[in-house]
């Protein structure tokens, strides 16, 4: 049994849900199928969340209500077309504007009314697609989380799922048709529309997926896979065949958003395979992604921008217990999450991402200066992170060599390198001007 | 004006001492000299030191008066048999005799009697010394850290130096004649007699170097200077002419013992140079180590054997907050200390000297495991830690490309990189087994 999740694009018009449709239709082994919101038609077009967005700050900026209408009739203008591309007979527009109207009405805390009205794309075009394929003489179920049992943290906007969901889902849902369910949402205990953090259909078709212990997770979207490297900077790059939970992780970290990466949790313990699948080429092989495999070399090279290093010098500062602990925990009280904490004998840096800095760089070098008398402390800024991902790496020697070589030849200078825990990755530490020359370089010593 | 520091193997019989002294004597310049007890003066030869640690451990466990008389008079033999070759006329160790047994009737605290015994080979050596060349015609005093205000910190064995013997020792030290003092030891604030970690003497004489603004800190010991290898794994390694504070602490770090490195902290406000001298060869140039210098390349590269990994992986582990701060805190309470924590997405290790796991391996498991429910937790033990150094670094671009081709070419699999944080060292995890091959190669890929 085969759970397919659609994105964005997949779902965004009348044509593209014809042909989900024909995909999903044409198995009998793909048992429920996951949708996003209406994602964009065309360059420059805006994605019926964003609209949704919107939407909320209007109302919560008291907006006259005439804007609002006006507003909530743009979304309502999406789904209209979707319907009259179809020719769907039996319009659900208004039961859509009443479900926005209520929520606006009835919900009075904005972080809950934004969860609510972002929520909407999904479940109405869940709702929409199932009733059409209906009409089409398909019987397909419509449900959608608070039908299922999916239960979420009560977290706004970053919820996440709890463990009776799977118990719940598995006994909820039927098997002897196909069902239709809205991703990227949960209901919390009170009974409250909690979304996951952007992305976060694809999580919704894992939770669905480990709940019925499925074959395979089919995640269509709008490539034929996962490329090697970033395809706005490097041509062509190499397509990756195969690559496990572990590989997938690291790359999605630096810049690789086809798959969202807390979607892999729930099929850990089950092994569930994923594959990542193009709407409109349904014949090509795809990106499959496996608990395990046998390989050899470098599957993927990534590279971010936004770093930040916080560096502190302090003379003997390896023989004082407790530094780095209170250099965290000065951290984990202002809310600053870290990615990495390189240290020397005498000195330690802190790598965070920048806008984690926002608002609070003042504060945390005041902290850090009052707690723990450093003896020097700088910023530095406009840093980049390259990763270089493989389980091949874990046997390989000389995996360091080339990608040091590639840096030296073309006159990269390295401000980090970390290597040691992962052994399937490794992670490089340069200056964001250097970026685009460094993927390149690194690319090609590898592929 | 210069502070002369005289190590063990320098002091340890009457012709060494006679060198001492001419060294001493023939520059109006060296005001203050500070000594270590007697040292070895052959291969399989006994320190004093040693001999007083035995001394306290026969006291301790009770032995027979007999016993210990006994030992007390090996240890006098030492002495008599420098004050005979030195054809001493008044003999000091009747006095010696009875400050060791003062202090075995009327310390009771067993910490403190072994910080008293303990220091009784720099003491009784200094007086002898002082008294010697006196007696040879050059009024010389014997100042103890009492008579000159050397306050510490009152932890035994670990003692720490306060802030305000720098201004005692400078009123007190006359500035008319010589001064012998003993190394080793400071005086606490109830007036007890508490070491320094063990190699000390170095301290001492940095500490009465600061106070007095003294231009050059000299110390002897029995090797010409610095190597930029160990010289027991690479033959004939080039010599380090000059090297900075920072890039001495580095190399102290991973099995350079010339100089024991919290020494340099005293020195560094006044930016007081040390040369690193060889009594035997007092005309050699030597190693001078300095605030600054204008650098090109590596200084050295040193290996140290002993390591322990600990590896944990928990999906998502970058997304929770806190994580590490609380593995942190697991081991402060345990008392341990570590190395180095290089980390992954969802990984991290703690990198550790192997002798910290020491009786506590299993408490440590058992912590992690109940507190920071990780999904793997892996021990990997025999590992070293090789340092290649250099304040050239800062802006070569390739340092660390010639070090991975170097493991390269010799096979030698990587374990771990570490750099960023100190810009003036790189650091790699290998196994044990490779230490020596990797050093090598190391070696012979910058000198």
């Amino acid at each position: 049994m085969k759970i397919a999740k659609f994105g964005g694009s997949s779902v965004a018009d009348a044509s593209q849900i014809k042909k989900v449709l024909k995909i999903f239709n044409e198995d009998n082994e793909r048992l429920v199928m996951v949708v996003s919101a209406p994602g964009k038609r065309f360059d420059g077009d805006i994605k019926v969340t964003d609209m949704l967005i919107d939407l909320y700050h209007l109302v919560i900026s008291n907006h006259p209500s005439k804007e609002i209408d006006e507003q909530i009739n743009r979304i309502l203008e999406r789904f209209q077309l979707i319907e009259e591309e179809l020719q769907f007979q039996h319009s659900l527009l208004s039961h859509f504007k009443e479900k926005l109207k209520f929520h606006i009405a009835e919900i009075t805390e904005p972080a809950r009314l934004l969860d609510a009205l972002k929520s909407s794309g999904e479940d109405f075009n869940a709702e929409l697609i199932a009733a059409y394929n209906t009409e089409q003489g398909i019987e397909t179920l419509y449900m959608n989380p608070d039908d299922i049992g999916l239960y979420v943290t009560d977290e706004p906007g970053n919820a996440m799922v709890r463990e009776e969901s799977f118990e719940a889902i598995k006994n909820r849902l039927p098997r002897d048709r196909k069902v239709i369910i809205p991703g990227f949402f949960g209901v919390s205990e009170s009974n409250q529309i909690v979304t996951f953090s952007r992305g976060g259909s694809d999580l919704t078709g894992a939770i669905v997926a480990r709940a019925l212990d499925a074959d395979l997770y089919e995640n269509y979207t709008d490539v034929s896979g996962i490329f090697s490297a970033n395809p706005m900077i490097i041509p062509n790059p190499a397509q990756i065949e195969e690559l496990t939970y572990d590989e997938m992780r690291e790359l999605s970290y630096a810049g690789f958003n086809v798959f969202h990466d807390e979607a892999i949790a729930p099929l850990y313990s089950k092994g569930i395979p994923v594959v990542i699948k193009n709407t409109n080429r349904p014949d090509d092989s795809g990106t499959f992604i496996v608990p395990n495999r046998k390989a050899e070399g470098v599957v993927g090279v990534s590279c971010d921008k936004g770093f930040v290093s916080i560096n502190m010098k302090k003379y003997l500062m390896n023989r004082e217990i407790g530094f780095t602990r209170k250099l965290l925990s000065i951290l984990e009280a202002l809310g600053i999450s870290y990615e990495h904490i390189p240290s020397g004998i005498d000195n330690v840096s802190i790598i965070l991402r920048e806008h984690q800095l926002i608002d609070k760089e003042g504060l945390l070098i005041e902290q850090i200066e009052k707690t723990l008398n450093v003896d020097q402390l700088s910023i530095e800024k406009n840093l980049a992170i390259l990763m270089i991902v493989g389980e091949g790496m874990k046997t390989a020697v000389g995996t360091a060599n080339k990608a040091t070589q590639a840096f030296r030849d073309h006159n990269i200078n390295l401000k980090m390198i970390n290597q040691g825990s992962s052994e399937i990755s490794m992670m490089f530490g340069i200056e964001e001007k250097d970026a685009t020359n460094a993927l390149k370089a690194v690319y090609n010593a590898y592929f």
